[in-house]
């Protein structure tokens, strides 16, 4: 019988607690895909109570307060700003909005129905992520419960006042080195700069370039999104070549600041027929508010990841592709809360065809970038990565590859699924490893999580015979897949 | 080495041995889906043998039978009647119909052809059903095969022959507190009513509104069920609006006599178009015979099951849907036993997007009843539980949630993948658990083998440390998904 | 702590050391569905390094060298020639063609290329392979690195001159009785007569037909095969009866000299309405050089199947169907290095109705051959399951079945698997079992890595009191499906 999140937690052989222990804990972390507002690294952010880390932005909680049956003002409270950042995540609170927290009993009742669900959540990746939290940053080692509610409470808030726990504070003692945040060409990247300019913070903090409002173009907003995006390159935007040009501007001011890496958000990958051809027309009929049929828009998008693709390869930018979610499925609870607050699933629409087709487009003239395929239903793990393979590049280790399980799957089966298929249909070596995905500062975590499972799995193999124990070679595996490789890979 | 089906069966380590004997083997037993006869309950039918019980109407054994090369008089012997229930379970034979077991010797030669199986059966349900049952009906330790097939025969016969080996008989020892059966709406429910009217007999028989013949508007005998339906309800029905009358009128009947859930059997789940604009034409259509268009058809079943939805919601009824089967794939050997009788499989076609689109139109005038979802093919899972979460209900716990592994996934590894899913994808805590989905009074084991399977991966996750083991909480857990949740969400 | 890859290698518990060592271990072994070269067996082909057996013709070892970054000049050293055989795997080299082989410095470095890789690929089937082959057939138990590649490669090559590791005494040391390659029907079959009339050679080299190439009529050399398919039959081929009739003519000539199986690859399994009324015209305009509609192909290409089904039949062959794979999906490395070179991934087209229709269609008429299905998505392995069942054959065990786990399948997961679904699904005494699907003549230790996961699995459930520990049942479970069964199925 084992204590519960000990020392030890998910290193079920010896072997696995030397690799966790002597090698990947020590690793740094660098977390290249995350919804972080970077305002807050900046302000350096400092929170009142527990709740306003754990339950003003967090879909994962909402969803299983939900679930219990929880009225929504101990859920979201109906507090949500509309103010939306590219993202599956939750949109940003202002961080000067004290609404969210002028109201300490509220934000208490709040934490109340979220400790009332835990004993029902074992086995959801929630618990052990707050359990975790609980330990790492607040030295509190009990299972938070109804019962004990009011005392972990106090305990968070009360260490939540000292002076290492702002979010700079936090960032460090994580050891974080790298931090890419997800956001649109249109924006202004102050944030990012007045971090960069901050010599007392070392980490780095660098901009994700996520361009999913200008692939969008069946949304009613797009046509007022292209207006923002010309006023901000100060250029007309009358053409797809204005787009076009107007996004090249805005991938180089991302790169000015460090900018690596890019990504997408999509329903699924598309690839329709002749779409760099027929692109021209698409976009004028948009610009002139003329309805799309449902393959133009296939088209323009698949135009529009072509370019970006071609401008990703020329930049030596890594392209990150996320789909398979199915979005916005409950109008109603949504007019509550906004997007991205809860009420998102798992698609089963099939794409492999598209993928492979589109990769190889890419690649006909030499201009794939590095890529990362994600997609949220476990199902196309399998077909994914024996995709990814069919596009080696020579002298980059993996350079086209499955990510880490996401969302829905960001789970202990979840991570253990995503890796058994990488390792026996691929290079598990070669593997660059854990994001957190999340825009919460304590998300780190979830680095210890990952490292903890494949360690696990690694020890399991060699203390069954099925890899030699050999600790250095094991060791160097799991230091890659924790740190070395994504170091590599983008850059750092 | 454990003994084989001892005591701890399944249970792997000691915590789940405590959460099954003190806790989850303590909980009565709630069926809230199944296929048996009302009327074996109502007559209090007795069994000659045991061939009877096992192969009068189990299409799970059937299947295995003719895996193994049987000719098929010693599978169901060419005996099937074409009596049908809405179902995807077998017919029920008349029980007058003595031609099923008045010849011992051709019942006794059926059991035998299925001993002989036995032995490369391991790994099925079917094999651990078969000797659970003998175990709990029967007080027969053996393993069955050939060799001990005659012994085992004798054992079993003599024992239906005790006071207590009736249908009700049955019931009673299992701790069945209440059945839920599958009924047409054209049903009479003369034998729940029997049932109801009979204070000898305590267990609650309820019956469960099927209305897959009002749906399957492409079926050669849809007009003739309408007639049927008209004729009971003493209602012309012309209009599609005196359609919803007549099913209104029998949705109240079967309220009057108990009924909380409606089930569906669906290919998969429709969601067309214009679906109820359309309809009104596409029923006079039917109704004049007029050949439907496939687009007709699933706009047709739309506008049903919106209306079906409306009105359990309405009612408080719970709603089931099952869907991804492909049903009667062998037409030359259906022309033998007639359908359900083991020729379904699973489907591959995706409907992700129509059930969230269906979800949400219920909701968003708040007609949306508590749901219970289950897909066929396990590749659905993880999209079902997702989806499920997007529709949450104020003060209920768990109110849209994806049903317990059926049919093909009703096994061990089936059954673990589905709870692991639930739970790291949702609220465990608010399952509404198992029902045995059965036609035969011996399956109640099946709700011990869930069980054990649910306590035995709750009691590992404790003794790893994966979460506390506070045996209290993980005690209530499982008595929650054992019985408590099941109770409160439908009512009984 | 158990030694890497020693006696007791994935067999887990005690019962599996039984199963393995005392059963399954002792029988022969048949690879009844494999690529190797008839030529080099009618030679006797020799080798001179370790290279030429590994890294000639393995497309899996190809990717995860390419993964690496690896330049291709030391993965193929772009030296695959064209000779295409049907297959998924490479085509083989002529065996005079040493070029391949003169230039052992490359060799070397190729070999040393694919050892750098090693310890990336932990939890890979290449890493088990290669490791197996070395004890095997090297008695070398060192764990392959860039460290000691050049002992290995000594070793290696040092035992290659030894008097038995010619391919004939590999394959009797292997103690393979039957082998049965995948041929053309256009193929003169010259070297299986070769090999039959050769006293000295006792195992059984059989041809097993593979009509892709006049299946796929919209392939750009479809014209040309059928003119090469018309010289061969020395008939003229202008209509579709003509086709038939050399088509019959062929599997005529292919029965003659042993062969019992026909094998298809496919996309996936088609199944198009007015198939058969519509071919004769289609084939015709194919003729022609009229372009054809996607429709049409698949009417043709379900045309081609029930006719080969019904010729199957009525000659007793075997139907092995082959699909779900996604082909040549990057056409720029392809220029490089030709088809089935390691650019393949996993499709997720869904066929489910197809199949299923496909086996009915062949059925009504008394006309379905024993038939195993294969898909490349794993997700298909329950919806394949539960179809099989639905056909079954009396005298027959497991009529029509779900095939091994298949090339990125036929890893340890992806075996455990499958045996589970067919298992829990299923009746596992049935299978007929494992193949290598290999053209490698060291790919017999496949046989000994899936009959270790057998035992393994078969002996934890009697360990853990799932099943009788009744070693005599589970020992002939085993060795039923190790061989038994293969042998009955096939009538070899």
């Amino acid at each position: 019988m084992k204590k519960f999140m000990d020392n030890d937690f998910l290193l079920n052989n010896e072997t696995a607690k030397t690799l966790y222990h002597d090698f990947a804990k020590q690793m740094p972390v660098i977390d290249y895909h995350c919804h972080i507002n970077p305002q807050e690294i900046a302000a350096n952010r400092r929170y009142t109570n527990i709740t306003q880390v754990w339950l003003e932005a967090d879909h994962y909680k909402w969803r299983l307060m939900r679930a219990n049956g929880e009225d929504e003002k101990y859920v979201t409270g109906n507090k949500i700003t509309n103010l939306s950042k590219a993202s599956n995540e939750v949109p940003a609170p202002k961080i000067n909005d004290t609404s969210l927290s002028n109201n300490t009993t509220h934000d208490y009742e709040k934490f109340l129905a979220f400790a009332k669900i835990m004993p029902k959540a074992i086995g959801n990746p929630v618990y052990h992520w707050a359990h975790l939290e609980l330990k790492r940053y607040f030295d509190c080692d009990l299972a938070l419960s109804e019962q004990n509610a009011k005392e972990i409470w106090d305990i968070c808030n009360q260490k939540l006042n000292s002076a290492d726990m702002s979010v700079r504070g936090i960032i460090e003692k994580s050891k974080v080195e790298v931090i890419v945040t997800t956001d649109d060409p249109v924006d202004s990247l102050e944030w990012h700069k007045a971090i960069k300019d901050d010599p007392s913070f070392t980490a780095k903090v660098l901009p994700g370039f996520r361009p999913d409002k200008a692939v969008n173009i069946e949304k009613a907003d797009f046509g007022d999104y292209i207006k923002q995006l010309s006023a901000v390159c100060q250029m007309p935007i009358n053409s797809i070549d204005d787009l076009f040009s107007a996004l090249e501007n805005r991938l180089d001011f991302f790169a000015q600041l460090g900018a690596v890496t890019a990504d997408h958000g999509l329903d699924y990958i598309p690839y329709a027929r002749n779409a760099e051809n027929d692109t021209p027309v698409i976009f004028s009929k948009a610009l002139a508010g003329t309805l799309l049929s449902d393959f133009e828009v296939q088209q323009y998008k698949t135009a529009l990841l072509l370019f970006f693709g071609r401008q990703y390869a020329k930049r030596g930018f890594i392209m990150q592709l996320h789909y398979g979610a199915l979005r916005n499925n409950n109008q109603q609870k949504m007019a509550l809360t906004g997007p991205d607050s809860g009420y998102d699933a798992i698609s089963s629409f099939e794409c492999s065809h598209n993928i492979a087709a589109f990769l190889n487009e890419l690649e006909k003239t030499n201009e794939l970038p590095k890529t990362i395929l994600y997609s949220l239903n476990p199902n196309d793990d399998a077909m994914l990565q024996t995709i990814a393979a069919c596009f080696p590049g020579q002298g980059i280790l993996g350079k086209v590859q499955q990510g880490s399980a996401w969302w829905f799957n960001d789970t202990k089966p979840g991570m253990e699924a995503q890796l058994t298929n990488l390792a026996s249909r691929g290079l598990l070596g070669g593997f660059v490893g854990m994001l957190t995905d999340s825009r919460s500062f304590l998300s780190y975590t979830r680095h210890e999580y990952f490292r903890r499972i494949l360690c696990n799995m690694v020890g399991l193999w060699a203390e069954k015979g099925e890899c030699p124990n050999d600790i250095e070679v094991l060791g160097k595996l799991v230091s890659d897949v924790s740190y070395n490789n994504v170091k590599a890979y983008f850059g750092f």
